[in-house]
C-alpha cells in the first residue's frame, strides 16, 4: 500500500508546509479541515483540496488523516475523528503517539523537525522527519511517505521525540530569544542588528564541524569575572536582561570549571 | 600616512587571525611579542616576523603597535610599552579606549566582531571592524587599515562597543551554550546532534530576513503551559537544564504577554 490521498486536519504553519510539499510530490490533498471555514479555504485553495469546518464532513476516501493542530487540540480531534480504518498521524514533537490509540489500528506520528512559517518557502529535502508507527506496517507506510519529502527520515519513539523537542526549544526558541535580547541591547546603543550577523553565521557554522562543547568561548567560559562584572554593571538599567546574563554566565562558569576539574 | 608595518602584542586567536590577514594585505608584521617565547615564535613563523618575549625588545621601527591580549592584561602592557610616538590600539570589545591614554598621542581601538579560532581560517571581508580613535587623524588611519581587511568598518565609541560586546555574548556565547545543552539532552535520548542542524540553520537564516522579535516561536512564545510543564517534568533528572528551561521560558512568557497587552 502507498499513500496517495491525504486529508489535512489543521491549517497552521505545519499543515500548510506539509500540504504544499506533499502536493509537490504528487499526492492529492483530498480535504482540509479547520474550525474556521476561512482558514480551511485558504489552505484548500493552495493545495487544490476541499475545505471543511466540520470533522463529520471528512470523507472516508483518503489514505491518511494527518492531524497538524496545536498540541492541546490533538486529543479532542482524535476522539471526534472517524478514521474509517484509515491510518492517522499527528505531527507534534511533545505529544505521545498513544493519544491516537483509540483512532483505529493504524496510527503513528509524523514529526518534521523544523521551524515553519506559513509563507516562507523551505526545502524539505534536508528536514529530519521523525516517524513512529503503532505497528510495523504503519511504520513502513509512514517511512515511505516521509522519504518522498526528505532525505533524512528517522524512526523515533515518543520518549525520544519529546527530548528532541526539548533540545529544539533550546537550539531554536531560546537561541532566537538571545538574538532578540541582542537586538534590544544594540538598539539602546544606536547600532543596527546586522552588525551581529557575521558572528551569528560563524557560531552556526562552527557547530557543523565541531561539537558545541568545543566551540564555547566568551567571558564565562574562560572565567573572566572582570568582564562579567563590567557587563552586569552596563545592564543595571535593563534588569531582565541582566538577570538572564547573570544566570547563564553562572551556568557556563559552573559547567566549565567542573569540566576543568575532571 | 599609511600603516605598512605592524607589531603584534599577543599571540592568541585574535592576534593570530589579524596577523595572518594583515600579511595577506601586504603588511609587514615586524615583531610578535608574547610572554612565552614559544608562543611568540609560533605566530612569528606564520607571519614572517621576529619573535620577542620582552616588551623592551619591541622595535621603534613600526607603524602600529597592536595589543591583542586578554582584557585584564591590556592595562599592564600599556603601562610598560614604549610606543616611540607611534599609534597604539587594543582589540578588545569591553575595554575602554582610555586605558591607552598614557601611551602617546595616537591611540585607539581596532575591534573585529567575530569569534576566532587559531587554526580555522575565516574570511575577513564580511567581519565588522569597530574603530575608535583618540583623534581624527588616528581614526582615519585606523579606518583605512580596517578597510583593507573588511568591507564593513564602523566608527564606534567605547560606550557603544561594550554594549555590542554584551549583545555578542548573547548572540554567540549563550547561543552556543544552548547548542551544548541541546547536545547533552539528545545524547540522553540516544539521538545524534546532527538532527538539529537544519533547524539551527533555519533559525539563523530567518533573522537575516526578519527581526528576531518576529521569528520567535515555541511553547513559551505562544503561552503553551501544558508543553512547558511536560518539558519541565522530562528534565527532572537534569536540574541545571531544567532551571535554565524554566527561567528562559518565564522571560519569554513575560515578554510576549506584555507585548500582547501593548
Amino acid at each position: 500500500m502507498t499513500i496517495r490521498k491525504i486529508s489535512l486536519i489543521g491549517s497552521g504553519r505545519v499543515a500548510t508546509q506539509l500540504g504544499i510539499h506533499f502536493r509537490e510530490t504528487n499526492k492529492t490533498i483530498v480535504q482540509v479541515y479547520s474550525r474556521t471555514f476561512d482558514a480551511a479555504r485558504q489552505l484548500a485553495r493552495l493545495t487544490g483540496a476541499e475545505p471543511v469546518d466540520d470533522l463529520e464532513k471528512l470523507s472516508a476516501d483518503t489514505d491518511l488523516y494527518l492531524i497538524a493542530v496545536v498540541d492541546d487540540a490533538i486529543e479532542t480531534i482524535a476522539k471526534n475523528l472517524k478514521t474509517h480504518g484509515k491510518p492517522v498521524v499527528h505531527t507534534s514533537g511533545s505529544v505521545s503517539m498513544d493519544v491516537l490509540r483509540n483512532s483505529g489500528p493504524r496510527y503513528g506520528v509524523f514529526y518534521p523537525l523544523q521551524t515553519f512559517s506559513k509563507t516562507k518557502d523551505i526545502s524539505f529535502k534536508q528536514i529530519p522527519i521523525c516517524i513512529e508507527g503503532a505497528c510495523m506496517e504503519t511504520e513502513i507506510l509512514l517511512k515511505e511517505l516521509a522519504e518522498e519529502l526528505s532525505g533524512d527520515v528517522r524512526i523515533i519513539s515518543s520518549g525520544q521525540r519529546v527530548l528532541i523537542h526539548i533540545a529544539a526549544v533550546f537550539a531554536n526558541n531560546f537561541t532566537n530569544f538571545n538574538y532578540m535580547i541582542s537586538q534590544e541591547i544594540l538598539e539602546k546603543a544606536g547600532v543596527s542588528f546586522d552588525i551581529l550577523l557575521p558572528l551569528i553565521d560563524e557560531t552556526t557554522n562552527k557547530i557543523h564541524h565541531s561539537p558545541p562543547c568545543l566551540t564555547q568561548t566568551g567571558p564565562a567560559a574562560r572565567g573572566d569575572d572582570n568582564v562579567i562584572s563590567k557587563h552586569l554593571n552596563m545592564l543595571l538599567d535593563q534588569p531582565e536582561k541582566r538577570d538572564i546574563y547573570q544566570h547563564l554566565s553562572q551556568y557556563i562558569l559552573t559547567h566549565f570549571s567542573n569540566q576543568q576539574k575532571k
